[in-house]
């Protein structure tokens, strides 16, 4: 997969996002539930947002995708999690893990492992988030190490950063788009885990709906950034610039490695 | 009431809350709040938003308006409703209904229609959520059970669409302003109720109120949607354009058939 | 200090801010998280606002200053700010209370002269509000209670208002910047403390650090009101006004009288 192919798979892919207006369920954190559901709705799918116990089960088994974001690690979340990942599973419903900030709190890594273990489609994670994971030092954790992670875990990681990184354990595809001014909007990453979370609902390969989702925001990011004075008028922006986002200026913009595969 | 007319009174009631500052209390959902504020605060209103149960009769008791959504279905807003509804009643505070997805879990149904059963001064939902107060299906709900779900329930029934119905069940005025980029942003419709709750702090009549709110954020919706590139721009565009909402605007724009008697 | 040397030390602190990027965590309400954090990214800081109490010793432990709002009065929040106290104490981490809205319930002005008594570096509060933690009438507070209040709990008193007034009971400073529109929009206030916040973090004398984030906020809000419609374009614009604030900017428009001593 070059940048044209998975340009034109991912166009692809949002289109049936926009014809099919998949329902997409959030469990995910209070900083980021606007920006989520406005993502969502912007890219065709319909969101839902519901933690509450009673509700959680009828809202996962009616969704097309599940996200789950550990960035508010209450006990009510925690909750919300297990009930929604039975049903998920249960109803076969694929899912995205965002273990937000696992990084800073033991107890929310160890969370975060019990998670990766229950085979989500797709683990979003920045490289200190992966450290995490993997009971790694950050300056220690080597690139060999995302590929294992997302073997022993049989799921496709998506580390996030100045250059993004897929991984299926066996092929890797690397995507250079984004813009840094994204980094200083808060809940832009999880966000983005929810374009992830769309894509899914609608393609049944992880690997590619995570390149998808990956490539779509970091396009976005890339339009909204050249008009914005400011990480204040970015995210209206990058919202509009995921609405209006078109084949067009994927295959113009897209910067994309791979898939190659992953060395033993 | 033509076009004219209800443009008129609701620029009435708009100058009253911009005079009076009127408080609205809100029990509304997560994704919600920041909205619903900022719209009540464009308005001229003063909202706050606390859902503690040592403080909501304080907050409710100082209020002129109460706004009860059910956008998130926690214990702690179910207890905090039925507090400030005890509240309300007692100090007789006009409230307004929002049950938000209650079409999309059954729990939420029951307890919408609990506090349908408590009168409020106006209920706002879509046609799916009616459908679900009134136990029939979304495909069957004839037009004549929207009126006589207002009558059963001594409330002014506001079901928005791509043209809103307001009736009290003897009587019914349609307003077809509003834009359908309004529905790809979140909590559009949530903030549009509290803005009813803003006129019915300062109207004593309830379908003049509902009208007045619907027909405000119609047409500021519209005032947004001609700038915005998207649902992103369109957000902080609306603050704007209801903040901005002056007489002549309203009477330009609004497109108001009826009241007309409803034929039993 | 006149507005020159004022404007001068604000640049020196916003400076260090962006070097050393110091993490904020922010113990806030939930109208304010997302602006609250999108503030803190665009001066530099990395803003956290778990409120699990699994976790906020850890959280509190890694930060550089520490924010507690009151404006969500619920019991997981009182708990969090709590335990994040005895950590501040412990690690020495420098503080600011935010009592939102204690002038609206008897419960919420309690806790909050509980947590002023703890020596917060800085308290931010509008005169109705140092009235209710000065048990006086708020038409009643004459302005050397502002003073005993600070000198009273061995802290900085920043009074907001048209003109922010800053006290530490022996001196003041009057700080003329802002635009009425900031009022018209939910929670600038609240995200305006995380300023100070951040400010506290990289400044050890809180008089300094609370005058330079009220200059900064209130400088950044001009800016952000000369190019905005309403108070919906303000806020995205206030945040962008923050992200590029530079020594001329606040040199130029800084409206600084003080300190002058406090005659006793």
């Amino acid at each position: 997969m070059n940048a044209r192919p998975l340009a034109n798979t991912a166009a692809d892919i949002l289109d049936r996002v926009r014809e099919r207006a998949p329902r997409v369920h959030c469990i995910t954190n209070t900083a980021a539930q606007v920006l989520t559901a406005n993502l969502l709705l912007a890219v065709g799918a319909v969101p839902s947002l519901t933690i509450s116990a009673d509700e959680v089960t009828a809202f996962v088994s009616g969704a097309d995708a599940l996200l789950v974001n550990l960035g508010t690690f209450d006990a009510a979340r925690r909750q919300a999690a297990l009930i929604a990942l039975d049903e998920a599973d249960e109803s076969r419903i694929p899912w995205v893990l965002d273990p937000v900030f696992c990084d800073r709190s033991a107890a929310r890594a160890a969370f975060a492992r019990d998670l990766a273990a229950r085979e989500p489609e797709v683990v979003r994670a920045n490289r200190a988030e992966v450290a995490a994971l993997t009971g790694q030092d950050v300056e220690d954790v080597e690139s060999a190490a995302f590929d294992r992670f997302a073997l022993d875990n049989l799921t496709v990681l998506a580390m996030t950063g100045p250059t993004d990184i897929v991984t299926d354990g066996t092929k890797r595809t690397a995507i250079a788009n984004g813009h840094p001014l994204m980094a200083r909007a808060t809940a832009v990453g999880c966000a983005g885990t929810a374009l992830i979370a769309a894509c899914l609902a609608v393609e049944d390969d992880p690997f590619v709906a995570a390149c998808a989702g990956l490539l779509a925001l970091g396009v976005a990011g890339e339009i909204a950034a050249a008009g914005a004075r400011g990480p204040g008028t970015l995210v209206p922006r990058l919202i509009d610039a995921v609405y209006l986002l078109d084949r067009h200026t994927l295959a113009t913009r897209a910067k994309v490695a791979g898939p190659l595969d992953v060395k033993p």
